[in-house]
């Protein structure tokens, strides 16, 4: 990484002061909880490993929600909700087929609680189940086993079937957003009647998530298949999206699966084909999860906190009257009116009417990573004028402009704020994701102290000496990039 | 009951071909399952006592959620997520607190599986929980437990959060969408500075329940208070609405409950006033659920199927194509020419474009209770016209009118099929609600096989003679009548 915070503070020849501590140089995991303390997103739990999503931190999430799902209705999935607990006759059917199943989960014993000894609730030993479940990592097999019922005849293929819903997996290294035991997900199960199918629809997936992480989220992707070490077990390839975070490393930010007939067959997912012959169905499967948060911090926050892109920003313009005692009323009305016009314009306003002092409410606002703060005083509010600030470039971007001009470039401003961001990360992205062709070379690169993403022939993955490397510096292979049709691969550290 | 069904039966002399077997009248829990089996709105899963919610179900509750969604969200309510388990020592904390606390839920107690002696998977040992988790049956003492951290002062209340998750209790006797091991809610969970904030707020929600049960669901609901026996444990008042469904049995279809500072107490929500003492805050819970489907279905299916209020109803207008060999291309491009027509002016239209025969996509479109059925042949595509049916009225409502027509009238019908299937629904609660002011006019009302509600006054609660009559018809105080002014109470058989 080519460092420019540091370079910056260097050429200032000061330390700046910032609102997040510490800087992402001084200490890059612990400024990430403190964005996400900051901005009031998320915070840890009393259950062990699993966070509350606050408000502010749920409403972004209900952003990306919304966005996707229009997406992939206009695909022709259909949402529907499969049981949360999961038998585990099913998890020992996929465990037959799948060497890399995963045992950590949350398993339910007992149905009932009753007084022990000492008063305190303990589960009753009357209420032991003979079958114990467990929570639901995945719904993939409960799926698999309505879709077993519900395909009988090719007419009923394809079936495109989704689920917003929760999921558990039980972590023993937890970060908010990036890895938690709970998390909130879509997972969409597809069934096709052939390998084509299949084949098109994890293709179709993989882009559907990095078109909408381009646009929506202002995260520029790297698209491609994962090496067959690095695929889903069970599945016969697994496409990615990739992000780089600011620290250099990769974020894995959504992944689509062809299953092949693998999972058909484990499920006994089978139709009368047009042929009449009986085949299995092949399947898909494709998601994406409240992670993409922790990613979106990593890729756009700074050491004043949130940066939020204004097309899932909760709130896209924060409205701060600047009060005195004997305007206070007359300035809240004027601001709500405000807020409704721009409401009316289909901007996502809001006034900050709490009684707090003014610089706090800027912090707060700064720090929420609110892409536009406007700011209206007595002398504006007379005058029809307000002043405005980008989160994205602060106080150079300061302007004061009438409302009648506010209102009419509002939405050019945000559309600037959008592409802005995605320029930026991408930019930095490009800057440091380096294109070797050696093993001396990857070693220099990241003994140099980057850490970001190099690119080189699929072919050194075989190499003895990269084994070495990779325990080394903890390399991971992410992808090979669609883009060089699976002649190259990229690789770097991940979360 | 008056029995309309038997009454029509006997007039027309024979039994009349119904599409669900058993009718109303012969079997009405049997019905009631046939209804939800034909419309394909869910069915029972290989988890005891869950549900599997199908995409036609799950497209009516998103319906519901986006819409009153939307309503909280005017009144100030702000979204979040709370982790799914609960620590036992929470529940033991409002254990103590309260009497009536459930037990039946279910116990998290491992968090690993490995494989047992016969190759099984089974709960690793080494991986036994020191402390055991629930699974929510609510969030109301982890969202207590936060509020005890996020509310320090006046100046952060109210505080209004809510959040759209599954739960679970552990169920003995299950029927889909009414009563199920694991539900789809919304919890609202808000703190007031005094006992007159939390009031207004619970009684606000039981208004804005019946408004939208009324208004969206097409469902007439009796509005009041859940006599002292039948408060939700801890609560100094419980508010409710009361729905009848046509085998004249009620519905409890959402409550609001005034906790008081018993809640606040148990978890030590407290804050430093205006007065600068330290007080415990005023809380409210509130919730519906997706046994508002089970409902709906009860209310308005009739012995054909379900019939889908229009403002929810996930297709509003089914356009069936009656294809012949030589046209079925061309109308089909036709009909989606005609169904994106209607999309634009914001009508929910399908194409059954399925390889049917005509009359059983007919049936299905009844069955599902599509509010508007649109038939369209070769002839009618040659002169723009079309026939419509409505499913309420079935095909005495069969018109002939042209496409500009329909469109320019649509919204219109629509409309009226609402207000039809609410004064319907209204009719018969008024029919079969009967005003009492005795013990013997209300076994009689019972004995001569009625199965609605009495209304009568409140102290006939403390009449001997009432608890024997409560056993013999198995009869249940729903609740006292806000219009009455708690001076009445209303009581029937109740799911």
């Amino acid at each position: 990484m080519t460092k420019p915070q540091k370079k910056q503070q260097q050429q200032q020849g000061k330390k700046p002061k910032t609102a997040i501590i510490p800087t992402r140089e001084e200490d890059f995991p612990e400024w990430y909880q403190q964005v996400i303390k900051a901005a009031d997103m998320a915070e840890n739990s009393p259950v062990r490993g699993c966070m509350i999503i606050k408000p502010y931190g749920y409403a972004l999430w209900e952003n990306i929600q919304r966005n996707f799902d229009d997406i992939i209705k206009d695909l022709g999935v259909q949402n529907a909700y499969f049981p949360l607990l999961i038998p585990l006759e099913f998890m020992s059917r996929e465990a037959e087929h799948v060497d890399g199943f995963a045992t950590e989960c949350a398993v339910v014993t007992h149905h009932r609680l009753e007084k022990g000894d000492d008063g305190k609730l303990i589960p009753a030993e009357s209420a032991k189940l003979e079958e114990p479940y467990i929570i639901r990592p995945t719904s993939e097999t409960i799926i698999g086993d309505s879709m077993s019922r519900w395909v009988q005849s090719y007419r009923d293929l394809p079936m495109k079937l989704n689920q917003w819903c929760n999921v558990m997996r039980w972590e023993m290294r937890t970060r908010m957003f990036l890895r938690t035991s709970e998390f909130l997900w879509q997972e969409g199960h597809n069934a096709f009647e052939d390998g084509e199918g299949s084949h098109e629809d994890a293709m179709k997936m993989a882009h559907a998530y990095a078109d909408f992480a381009e646009e929506y989220l202002a995260m520029p992707m790297l698209r491609g298949e994962k090496t067959a070490d690095e695929r889903f077990p069970g599945a016969i390839a697994t496409y990615t999206m990739e992000a780089m975070m600011q620290d250099g490393k990769a974020l894995q930010a959504g992944t689509s699966h062809d299953m092949g007939q693998n999972f058909a067959k484990s499920f006994g997912v089978k139709f009368q084909g047009r042929d009449e012959k009986e085949s299995f169905a092949h399947t898909t499967s494709w998601g994406i999860s409240t992670r993409l948060i922790g990613g979106m911090i990593m890729m756009h926050a700074d050491d004043d906190g949130m940066i939020m892109p204004p097309k899932v920003a909760p709130i896209q313009v924060q409205i701060i009257p600047i009060t005195k005692d004997d305007n206070k009323e007359a300035l809240l009305k004027y601001c709500t009116a405000f807020k409704k016009s721009l409401k009316s314009i289909g901007v996502r306003a809001d006034v900050d009417a709490r009684d707090l002092r003014n610089p706090d409410k800027m912090w707060g606002a700064v720090k929420k990573g609110i892409p536009l703060r406007v700011e209206i005083g007595g002398r504006e509010m007379e005058e029809g004028v307000l002043t405005h600030v980008r989160r994205d470039i602060g106080k150079d971007s300061k302007a004061t402009v009438s409302q009648e001009d506010f209102v009419a470039t509002v939405h050019g401003i945000l559309n600037d704020i959008q592409s802005t961001l995605f320029e930026k990360a991408k930019a930095f992205r490009d800057e440091n994701l380096r294109d070797v062709s050696s093993i001396e070379e990857i070693d220099a690169f990241y003994k140099d102290g980057n850490v970001g993403f190099v690119k080189t022939d699929v072919s050194i993955l075989q190499n003895p000496a990269f084994a070495k490397l990779k325990d080394t510096y903890k390399l991971t292979s992410r992808l090979m990039p669609f883009d060089d049709k699976g002649t190259k691969v990229v690789i770097g550290k991940a979360y």
